[in-house]
């Protein structure tokens, strides 16, 4: 969950950028394995018999959740968002390994933080393996806030696995579930969006409570093309597909499946929340024209509904989201964490 | 690094029991492929013609680090105390992921980090493959600390590998190095210990480059029966052994290798940094008697010292370091890191 709204149009070095600039290109560090590294949501290990999907992801209380949260969803939701790394690859998952900073030895709040941590390993059958306790470093005279890194490892057979290249020109473009619900939630929570009583226990459960769709990802593996979990932001995510795949896209702004509880709030709200929100943990895909039926059968059998909400344009397109109206805007962009730094 | 020196005898719940009651014995999650979980160095995991060792470790500036490490050394520490789980169980480093939680996107502070880090992963043939970059939870008006988590792969033959529980009596303890150093350093820096500027160089090498015995736990496979990296203080981590296996054992603290440096120190000194200090990286392991002269072999072969230091007794005896003198005394506590909490 971020912490904040985005900046403005000066955004300082970026996630991604100080990924590429420091941490890749390694030439000479020999690679493993044949894998595949830094870019997709997970990477790829080929093991003889077996290909192992790996995903890390790291969490602060303050950060990622409020203050306030409590520690049983906290569990559930730092698992969650891992499995939703490896639902987008299509893996099973199999085991994960959890290394967590602690201002203190809190009984209370382990034992709360455990029980959902192992709720969502319990029913995603991913064993917990090893892991680390630390304290978290102090800032001044004040206890450090709860950290939490989780690395995850799926199965999935030789060759298999669903990365972000495979996107082409003519595509459909999919997402799973409803978009936008976390972030509308979040909105609430910081007192910047009056939600109806109604409409907000849905949303926070959205946002608390994430599904990771590993079922759909293990259907739509060779169906779809291309695959991105929905964390930073729907076009923000689907934006890595396309510059890892080198397409573009365009976006049916009336066909992008809203929550009921979404469509209580302005359509500019509901606009800015599904397109560039973040934290839903949905999946953002792309399958060929001629597989509608196909992906159409893989969320049945997933029991998760999907919606076609565009289409992907050759290189060199700018990416647009088309209106009900016929008029054209340009793509919305997600979640950076440093952007107000 | 540990940032304080341990409390008195009233512990509370420490690293090791917080680990055992809140995240062990999930039994209704069920373990894939056939493994080792919690408790030893790395977890095993068999798949099929490879075997895969992995260990994950988090680490904080402030708590691990001191607020003014180089950067370039907290990077070649970071990965080098997960190699050193891995030098443990005699895995082959291949691959490692990186979780960073950063106060501020500092490119200088990248950059340095980054090269340490990248020359860790050069010397030891271990890529990286993956990982996540967050802003670390601010405290308060004030950033929070920086925050690494990493988690290595090593790979060894399908059955082959190092644990813990394979100790039995009346077999050798044996140690890698000279124990001691990094924790006279660290008493150095927090001004609580004088030491003479001839040794500090030495002392806070050991310290800031800790040498993961890689080549050592490798050639140990087959050997010894029972390792663990000296992280927490080797009485601490020989504890751990012990446990695991079910056996006591005594050392002999005349033949407890010291380096000149450590040497330079009033004997409790020594004494204190060695058995119980912390933050070495050396290996601690057994063999049985009839094995020294193989043990002696495999270190000559990995470029690495190695000292006798005392002998596995069977269960129930009192673990205890016997003096020049004869007297006997009890066994050291090792670090914790909630002890001061």
């Amino acid at each position: 969950m971020p912490s904040s709204e985005e900046g403005g149009p000066e955004r300082p070095l970026d996630e991604f950028s100080l990924i590429g600039k420091f941490f890749s290109s390694w030439t000479d560090v020999p690679v493993p394995w044949k894998s595949q590294g830094i870019g997709d949501d997970c990477a790829f290990l080929d093991l003889g018999a077996v290909r192992l999907a790996v995903t890390c992801d790291m969490m602060a209380i303050g950060t990622h959740f409020l203050d306030s949260a409590d520690p049983y969803t906290v569990g559930r939701k730092a698992l969650a968002v891992n499995l939703s790394d490896l639902a987008a690859a299509g893996a099973s998952p199999r085991a994960f390994f959890l290394s967590i900073g602690l201002p203190a030895a809190d009984p209370a709040w382990l034992e709360r933080f455990s029980a959902g941590l192992r709720e969502e390993a319990r029913r995603y059958r991913c064993a917990l393996l090893g892991g680390d306790t630390t304290k978290a470093a102090s800032v001044g005279e004040k206890p450090g806030k709860t950290v939490i890194s989780i690395t995850a490892i799926g199965e999935l057979a030789p060759g298999a696995g669903t990365g972000r290249t495979g996107a082409a020109p003519g595509d459909d473009i999919w997402v799973s579930g409803t978009p936008g619900d976390a972030f509308a939630a979040l909105l609430a929570a910081w007192g910047r969006l009056r939600v109806s009583e109604e409409a907000l226990p849905y949303l926070k459960s959205r946002m608390d409570t994430p599904t990771p769709r590993v079922e759909l990802g293990q259907e739509l593996l060779g169906i779809a093309g291309a695959a991105a979990d929905v964390s930073d932001g729907f076009c923000a995510d689907l934006g890595h597909i396309l510059e890892r795949s080198g397409v573009s896209a365009e976006i049916f702004w009336p066909d992008f499946p809203r929550s009921d509880a979404l469509r209580t709030l302005p359509e500019a709200v509901q606009k800015r929340c599904a397109l560039s929100g973040g934290d839903d943990y949905e999946l953002v895909f792309t399958a060929p024209a001629a597989r509608r039926e196909s992906v159409k059968q893989a969320a049945l059998r997933a029991g998760c509904r999907v919606s076609r909400v565009g289409r992907i344009l050759p290189a060199g397109c700018e990416n647009r989201i088309l209106e009900a109206d016929g008029s054209v805007s340009a793509f919305a962009g997600g979640f950076n964490h440093f952007s107000d730094s």
